[in-house]
């Protein structure tokens, strides 16, 4: 028996005892292990993000000892998946795990904390959040659902989607059945298409039926099992409108600040190792799913043009401006907030980064 | 009194009456918390790094409700920086914060964890470290010392250097006295630099008394507080020899799994926690330093001209290849590892990421 299993079942045997030999007042102990509910926006055993959900819920049940035991529920499970901020919200379920950007009705604000058109990359998001103040800002939005939002993870730049035909300019997109949601969607909007949004399950069929001209979900890790490649077969590189999407874990903030400090700080710490977990699980096996695509599947890797990028940044740019001009109070400061740190980090991103990549891209190979 | 605190003090209480009531072996409950010793590489309070192997510690004091304890050593206080890994082998310490390529001279093969010339980014290490293999093979190297090795930070990608004069190009490099270490001070004199080490505390004195022509160290979060731009004035991006610096926890391997499995756990998702609190710091806080120096200390930004990153890249592979050609046995499997791990991985890089900070940098802007 682990020391610590006994620990728990020694202090919990006696805790009559101990109540009685002192003078504090009745503690929680007989209360036992605490178990929390944790509803999910993904499908189970979804590539790097359901699978993550599940990680990070074992992750902090082993922490913990078990005295914080996490159960998942996939999408569907207990609620539909966009119901799972609800369900915390009105305490059928203490946690959910999903993209704050599928609340983008209760607040825009919190579409900059999954990522925008032309915005932050994963290690950017990072540093506003952590470092900037973006999380204190994060804070305030939820605070009015009594709910608190922590990262939990990030598929890092996406693919820019499928397409049956080879594009050459903007003039290819006018009028396209293009299946992008959110922030994204509005974009692809302004560049022509036609918008609209579909839940994973039911792309390829839209595909298949010829509803559909193009999808664009998330990326060859998650794509590959979808099965897109059957019908269209340009892949392009890159999204420029999801450079990354971030997950975040929400718990009942009253109920999460009731637990001992310690189980404050562990569902933390799980939440910030987990943002790590998830991005090097998705540049571990983008790359190798991409490759599966490539050889077993005939697809064929592509690159926007560059005018339909510089058309996706002039879209991007208005849409943006428009929130900072137009949102509600606390959108607008959030938006500021974004923005103020975004032009620092890209300093470095641009000035060091960038520069070293495109050196070794250049001159540098080891086979 | 929080819960928990309620509950360990209830445990110990009544640790006899536990024990006398059950027929389990005496456990370890009368013991009482646990302390251990922390030594780092670091000086106190440095940034980033000093300050990440404090807050490292801090958390798994803090996550664990003080079960485990951690105190830290900056560099010097307990034993020099660069005696940290012999004091965990020694039984000095239980942990030790620094960079695995300190231990060269035990392995060529813990060059890998760190960085080397040319090689992995962060995101890219971590995808090696803990989807690709790497892990498994860093711990059959520290298997060898009785030590077990986690990722614990990063810096992100470093700065070049600080010269006095401007450079353009190879010839002016010949005989220039530069300080850098490791595997990049290889490189450079393979591109003709005089390259010696010195620690942080002397690098400065050598440039002012003219011992000294170049330097190089971290980048301008950590170089700023040393006052290089007092005697050199062109500050050279990218680091091509330190495309990133990842910082390690090292923990005695068998008083480690002595602890509970919850406490090794914590231990665990902690340090991946800190690799990302550390990378998203200098994210946030390298470009905040650069401004300084460039606004408030008359520091020129420089690009290192092609020819001399070219010709890097060159020396590089040479140094990389002998390693992989000449190493000892692990040390050449890490090698193979490494670099088939990274020729998947910059596949997602170059073909995803690249691409769309390229689009980013050339087509939009949010003031």
């Amino acid at each position: 028996m682990k020391r610590r299993d006994f620990f728990l079942k020694a202090g919990a045997a006696t805790a009559g005892a101990a109540a009685a030999a002192t003078t504090l007042a009745a503690p929680a102990i007989a209360q036992g292990n605490i178990t929390w509910r944790m509803v999910t926006t993904w499908p189970q055993n979804f590539p790097g993000l359901g699978v993550g959900a599940q990680r990070l819920a074992d992750r902090i049940t082993a922490a913990s000892g078990g005295r914080l035991t996490v159960q998942v529920y996939a999408a569907g499970e207990m609620v539909p998946g966009l119901q799972a901020l609800d369900a915390v919200i009105d305490g059928s379920a203490e946690m959910s795990h999903g993209a704050a950007y599928y609340w983008q009705n209760k607040s825009m604000g919190l579409s900059f904390y999954t990522g925008v058109p032309f915005g932050m990359t994963n290690r950017e998001l990072a540093a506003w959040v952590r470092h900037m103040g973006g999380q204190q800002l994060w804070d305030e939005i939820y605070d009015g659902f009594g709910v608190q939002g922590f990262l939990s993870g990030d598929t890092g730049t996406q693919a820019g989607g499928w397409f049956r035909n080879e594009l050459t300019g903007v003039a290819d997109i006018q009028g396209l059945r293009f299946r992008t949601p959110g922030l994204g969607g509005q974009v692809w909007e302004k560049l022509g298409a036609s918008v609209t949004n579909l839940a994973a399950g039911d792309i390829f069929p839209a595909l298949q039926n010829g509803t559909l001209d193009a999808a664009e979900f998330v990326g060859p890790y998650n794509d590959l099992a979808l099965g897109f490649y059957q019908i269209a077969k340009n892949y392009y590189f890159p999204s420029f409108i999801e450079p990354g999407l971030a997950t975040e874990l929400v718990v009942d903030k009253a109920k999460y600040q009731a637990l001992p400090q310690d189980l404050q700080d562990l569902v933390r710490f799980v939440c910030q190792a987990e943002y790590d977990e998830v991005a090097s699980d998705f540049a571990a096996n983008d790359p190798r799913a991409l490759q599966t695509l490539v050889n077993d599947h005939g697809v064929t890797v592509r690159q926007f043009p560059d005018e339909i990028m510089e058309a996706g940044a002039v879209a991007a740019k208005e849409i943006l401006t428009d929130i900072r001009d137009n949102g509600d109070d606390l959108t607008k400061r959030v938006a500021e907030s974004y923005v103020e740190a975004f032009n620092i980090v890209r300093q470095k991103t641009d000035g060091t980064d960038s520069l070293y990549l495109r050196a070794r891209e250049q001159y540098f190979t080891l086979e």
